[in-house]
C-alpha cells in the first residue's frame, strides 16, 4: 500500500534547516528524521537515493524559497535598488532571528558536494538561472541593456550570498545592509548621465 | 623530549585543502594525517583541542594567504578595478586547475562551525578584517572617501566570495570575471563626474 506523502515535505524542510545550520556532513539522517517528525521508513520511500538524494531536494527547495522572496520583492518596489536593500532587510532579520545560525539555505550544501555531485550541480545551476532571471528583468526595467542586465544580476546575486557568509561570522546584518546599499548607489550611478569627458 | 615543528605546517595546509574540497564534517583526522604525511601523534601535540582547533588554524592560514595574494596584487595594479579583476582571473584560473574543487579555503569551514564556534568566528573576523582593510586602502588610492571605501571595500569582498560558489557550481570561472568586471567598471562611473541634474 502506498505511503501517503504528507511526510515528504517535512523531510525536505528539515534537512534545509539542519543543512544550512550544521552543514551537510554533520547532519545525520536521524537528525533529519527526529527534527521532521515523520516515521524513519517514510525518508527511505521518499529518498530511496538516501542523502545525496536529499540533498538534491533541499537544493531545490531553497532555490523555490529564494524565486518566491525575489518575485515577491519585485513586484513590490520600483528599482533593482530598492528590491536588493528589500531583500537585504529581510534577510538580516530572519538571521538575527535564528542568531544568526540560518544563513543562505544553499550555500553549505552547495560547497559540500559541487562540483563532485553532479545532480547537486545540476539543482544549484538551476536555482541560480532563476534567481539571476528574476534580477535580469528588473535591471531591464530600470533601463539597462539585456547584455549588462545578466551581468549586473549575476553581480548582484554573488554579492548577497558572499555577503550572508560574514553576516553570520560578525553575527550583525550590516554586512548584507552595506553590499545591498553600495550596489543600489552604484546602479543609481551608472544610470544618470553624465558629464561629456 | 619536544618533537621539532616540522609538521604542523604539513597538518595546516592538508587541513585547509582537505575543507575547502570536502567540508570540515565529512573530512576525518584521519583523512588530514594522511595527506599530510605527518604522524598521527604530532596531530595531538600541535592540536592538542583536536579538530575544532584544527579549523581555527585553517581559517588563520586561509587569511593569511588570501592577504598577501591581495598585497601582491594591489602592488601591481593602479586601481581598485584592475585588482579585482586581476584577482578573479588568479582565482579563476585556480579554480580550474583543481578541477573547480578548490574554492573559497574558509567559506565552508566558516559556514560549518559558526556562529556556535567563538574562536572560529574570531579567526573569520580577523581575516575578513585583514582583506577589507587592503581594499579600502586602494579605494582611498582610488578617490573615494573613507567611510565609502570601507563600505565598498566590504561589497568587493562578498561579492567575489560568493562568486567563487557559483564559479564552483557552474565549473566556469565567469561568474568570477563578471563579477569583477562589473564592479570594475561601477567603481569608475562613480568617480567619474557627473552632469549637473
Amino acid at each position: 500500500m502506498p505511503r501517503p506523502p504528507k511526510h515528504r515535505k517535512p523531510i525536505i524542510d528539515a534537512s534545509v534547516t539542519l543543512f544550512r545550520r550544521h552543514g551537510y556532513g554533520a547532519t545525520g539522517l536521524n537528525d533529519i528524521v527526529e527534527w521532521s517528525g515523520a516515521p524513519k521508513g517514510s525518508l527511505y520511500h521518499y529518498f530511496p537515493g538516501g542523502k545525496p538524494s536529499i540533498a538534491v531536494a533541499a537544493v531545490e527547495e531553497a532555490g523555490r524559497r529564494v524565486v518566491a522572496t525575489l518575485e515577491t520583492l519585485a513586484a513590490e518596489t520600483t528599482s533593482t535598488g530598492e528590491l536588493l536593500c528589500a531583500h537585504a532587510r529581510l534577510l538580516s532579520r530572519w538571521m538575527a532571528k535564528s542568531g544568526f545560525r540560518d544563513g543562505c539555505p544553499m550555500t553549505t550544501v552547495l560547497l559540500e558536494l559541487t562540483p563532485a555531485d553532479r545532480s547537486v550541480n545540476e539543482a544549484g545551476r538551476s536555482a541560480y538561472d532563476a534567481r539571476i532571471r528574476i534580477l535580469t528583468q528588473k535591471l531591464r526595467a530600470d533601463g539597462f541593456d539585456d547584455a549588462r542586465a545578466t551581468r549586473l544580476a549575476s553581480l548582484c546575486t554573488a554579492a548577497l550570498q558572499g555577503a550572508l557568509i560574514e553576516a553570520r561570522v560578525r553575527r550583525t546584518g550590516k554586512p548584507l545592509m552595506i553590499a545591498a546599499e553600495e550596489l543600489s548607489r552604484m546602479l543609481e550611478e551608472s544610470l544618470r548621465p553624465r558629464a561629456p569627458s
